[in-house]
């Protein structure tokens, strides 16, 4: 077994210390990562197999972290339903899906048709990647990438054409989420075929919707996504992002962890999320900007907050651009000690 | 007394009906605003008494609403601490605020200093708005308005420079939030004086921080406000947007109405709020684009979830740009039928 550490956490089981990965840890706050994004544009990274197992690899050298996370971007996947878009800087779809038509019309796509790329670097990752490291694949949970399709782009109003849709054509807002559900399963397994330990669903708008409208129209699609990963025996790490209206919800869906962005508090999500499963987290990103003592201090109150067993450390959101390298290292002492303190 | 239908409704008491107003009801949606916009600029709209003031009235020509808002941008206050911006198209600071030095130079304007074109507009409107209308002023809480001089500008990223400040340096985290909370209560006394009815303090960007961070860093400079507000006998709306993890922190904070945005369901909130005060909202603002027949199904779900006394109509958010004025005229109708069936 690769990746034994992580693995164990995920299981729940004791371990001599707590794994420790990074969000986004193969990006810009990296020297290397910008040399490369120098000569290659991010979609050129992407559609790469060398160059996206290169970028997946770079953190992993540099640092003793404890999984490598294959790099992609969310929206790779939706290429297979037929649909365009192109990054300006984030997504930006040709044609926004607003109708049944476009919606009824999207692929049905083999799994092997589903961004073979992303497979494909994760067989490069493995050949490389330290037998101790687990590897991660990762997908886009259905409501997150909904959202993109239906309004077209990255929106800071919170996607009020999705909501639109929601509001007018609930049957068609639910096809459109089976679809997705169908197609982040396929994906995520065929991943798994190439190598990956474990995965991540990115729920990253999960939290657009009220509750009421969630428990109608976005569970059932999340639960058939998480319970076909299940009887494949993929070990499932749910990233519920900005929702802590739904928190409790979400720590009751079938996953071997739930991880939740820094506004939460990660030993009340422990405890609802009860003593068999993990949990993953949830440093908030911007207190790597305040230095390596802001950070230590941080990790520290993390550390004796939640129980060590069943807690994968990580941040509650994506490292950010500006990140110093130096609080890295600061953070990985600082869970790494752990182990000489016992 | 002015807009008695409205107040009486924040100090929840029995009223024929529920009064109704729209956030940003005074925006893009409005023909006759669209057509103000093509001659002169946002800032320009703000900066004239006449011109804010004619913005104002423009809905309230159109709808029987029951109260106006002050047209302004969140903003306009902050030139008198001496820091410049401009819009693109939100705002943009020249030098965002980092340092101690930059805090502690902020000036402390006199209270007639604040954005006084903004106290002339009311007094302008008072004059022209029909006596059952309420008037309303507003600003930005605290921490909303924090977060924009310390980022520099509106941020998808959930404002990190604002949260590494916190974490490097809270005691000029709190210093900066203090002299915010003066310089809102100033400029929201004026506003009354000048014939606003009640006031709504923005808390546009509540959510950013855990609750243990907002409880030590945000609460007290929060309640200082609210308080003084409420010794100078100011009707208090606080709008909370986006912040579930704190709403029963802002459901106990001191003022006559708890506004909250979509996600979070109104009946809990009016059972968190308690029966003696109001609450306001919260109609997600998207399901206007849906069409008449799907907001007037979300309004009357609405009116029946929550109880009439107490209970202010409004949307969860700012009604969008693209919003059909028919499906306005819908909601209105919706719940001014209620008057009638009784």
């Amino acid at each position: 077994m690769s990746g034994r550490l992580f693995v164990e956490a995920l299981a729940c089981r004791e371990t001599p210390r707590r794994p420790l990965w990074i969000m986004r840890q193969a990006g810009r706050y990296l020297p290397e990562y910008r040399e490369l994004r120098a000569r290659y544009s991010f979609e050129q990274l992407c559609a790469s197999p060398e160059l996206a197992a290169e970028v997946t690899l770079q953190p992993i050298r540099r640092f003793p972290l404890d999984a490598a996370i294959i790099f992609a971007d969310l929206m790779s996947p939706l290429a297979a339903l037929g649909v365009s878009f192109h990054f300006d800087p984030g997504p930006v779809m040709e044609r926004p899906l607003r109708t049944a038509d476009q919606i009824d019309a999207l692929r049905e796509p083999a799994p092997g048709e589903i961004a073979p790329e992303v497979p494909a670097a994760l067989r490069l990752v493995r050949a490389e990647l330290p037998d101790e490291v687990a590897l991660l694949g990762f997908a886009g949970a259905p409501l997150s990438l909904a959202a993109y399709l239906v309004e077209g782009r990255g929106s800071r109003g919170g996607f009020p054409a999705l909501r639109a849709l929601l509001a007018r054509e609930p049957e068609l807002f639910d096809r459109l989420l089976a679809r997705l559900a169908r197609l982040s399963a396929d994906y995520l397994i065929e991943q798994v075929r190439a190598g990956a330990d474990a995965v991540q669903v990115f729920d990253t708008w999960a939290g657009l919707l009220s509750r009421r409208d969630w428990r109608r129209h976005v569970r059932p699609h999340l639960v058939a996504l998480l319970e076909r990963l299940g009887e494949a025996g993929v070990r499932r790490i749910l990233f519920v992002n900005d929702a802590p209206h739904l928190i409790g919800d979400y720590a009751a869906l079938p996953a071997e962890a739930i991880a939740c962005d820094w506004r939460l508090d990660l030993a009340e999500v422990r405890t609802l999320v009860g003593p068999d499963r993990a949990v993953q987290g949830n440093l908030d990103p911007a207190i790597l900007g305040a230095g390596p003592e802001a950070k230590r201090r941080a990790a520290r109150e993390l550390l004796a907050a939640v129980p060590r067993r069943g807690h994968v450390v990580n941040l509650g959101h994506g490292i950010l651009p500006d990140a110093p390298i130096e609080s890295v290292h600061a953070l990985i002492e600082t869970v790494h000690r752990e182990a000489d303190a016992r």
